[in-house]
């Protein structure tokens, strides 16, 4: 695997918190202030290729995600995602969604509803992201 | 949430495997034979408002049903998805997807890749399905 994923050779964004099974980044996309990705450190395809422990531990960081984005963004809806076509190294789309945004209520990945138009008061709650999870899962 | 909430006022498909917090039911997409979603019984919008046993509870079941959906597919990679925001009720997707399916390698959401044509030995495998829910998940 090692040679040939991006997620085994790139954190895949700026490292917001981690532990020894995965790290959660923040996704650089405009659109989408607060965008979070939960990352397994070690290479596995596939959420039943892990173990239980690693699934459980896994969930329990992508959960306190959502409540960490819900808590700091106010979203109107959460969204998550494990897909991996492109990259099929187990990761997790913690989306914070809004009636305003651009593909709303569509999935972020189909055609665009809307210009984007994000207020800078969501820009800047998503710069207190890194304290909520924090506070929710410690250092 | 009763009255004008589609998964809390119908099925969602035809149900393949229940218990009381949840069902398994088959998604009506031609194009994705052996797509599944898990509803959960009870009306609740996110995941981080599942309390902790109906969280394992309902992961349990959709890990399940991903595995169950590898057997029977023998799927190139598996997609989960909790999105929600045209019907507000917790659900997953599980979808098996092929690098031949209609939108591989992207989101099954985004614009389509080439016509579909789906083998009819991938959707003969998908009446296999119900059985091996059974087999992973009990009566």
């Amino acid at each position: 695997m090692g040679d040939s994923c991006e997620f085994c050779n790139t954190p895949g964004g700026p490292v917001l918190w981690q532990n020894d099974l995965c790290r959660v980044v923040r996704v650089d996309e405009p659109d989408y202030p607060g965008f979070c990705r939960v990352i397994l450190k070690r290479h596995a395809r596939e959420m039943s290729d892990l173990d239980q422990a690693e699934r459980d531990g896994l969930m329990a960081v992508v959960f306190a995600v959502e409540e960490a984005i819900r808590a700091t963004m106010r979203a109107d809806k959460m969204n998550l995602a494990s897909l991996g076509n492109m990259t099929p190294h187990v990761h997790w789309h913690v989306i914070p969604r809004f009636r305003d945004d651009r593909h709303y209520p569509t999935p972020v990945w189909a055609a665009p509803q809307r210009e984007s138009a994000v207020p800078d008061e969501r820009r800047q709650r998503a710069d207190r992201l890194s304290q909520a999870l924090l506070e929710r899962l410690g250092k």
